[in-house]
């Protein structure tokens, strides 16, 4: 069952610079920064609220790493904005089990490597009415900037 | 200061088939519907989970009801997907104005009437490194369907 909006995935041409301009905008501060070689990105999580089912909701912000990477052809594509939403779940396996079963394709055979350490599969976007969908289960997770 | 991720805005041709989507596929049933007649759209609000701050986090499906809507425009240039994210807040008016002297076009001269009789803005997504992005008040709310 999904639980929770995880965190909204937002491409960006320069992690550096989106980073300052949600701290010194918003007043966010980066939670956890991470490189995912497979992705080919290199990532910011900026922590927003914890959620009701104990969880918590953040930025993903997205700077790829190699002009192969998805996030590079999708920038290549449509400049900075909103690349995908993600739904947390205490049972990433099971849920995109019975999403796929229902005809919805799910891009990964079995759940991958997410942040922090979190599992994770992503639905494709049209059969999702044109949204790029992340399924998360989260691995424990403690802060490396507190 | 902004709490808590509010909702998601994502723009479909079809309400009635989105939302069946949402329902079918992830089980997220309908908390509010409403028209927005300023906006220009149909909508409605899928409550995800709440949040730390008191508030909720929310899918906002929206249909353009006009073809001069900016949604309309929007789906017409884009297709279906996630058009805008928001981020809640008890003072709508204070951040607006806070943010506006860091030089972020807010797009409202004051706040108007969101979903669920919020008060809302919207800043500028070319000063926000592409994503149209609102700020948003809550007003206390009921669902519709309770």
């Amino acid at each position: 069952m999904l639980t929770r909006i995880d965190h909204i995935g937002i491409a960006c041409h320069d992690l550096d610079a989106t980073v300052e301009f949600y701290r010194t905008t918003y007043g966010f501060e980066v939670f956890h920064t991470e490189v995912n070689e497979e992705q080919g990105v290199r990532e910011a999580m900026l922590k927003i609220n914890e959620t009701s089912d104990g969880g918590a909701s953040y930025l993903q912000l997205l700077e790829p790493v190699r002009e192969d990477s998805t996030v590079a052809k999708w920038l290549a594509k449509n400049g900075e904005g909103v690349h995908h939403i993600a739904f947390g779940t205490a049972d990433v396996d099971g849920d995109a089990a019975a999403i796929r079963d229902k005809g919805v394709r799910v891009l990964y055979e079995e759940p991958r490597r997410g942040s922090m350490g979190s599992r994770i599969t992503f639905l494709h976007p049209k059969d999702c009415h044109g949204v790029l969908t992340e399924l998360v289960t989260s691995a424990p997770v403690e802060s490396d900037e507190h």
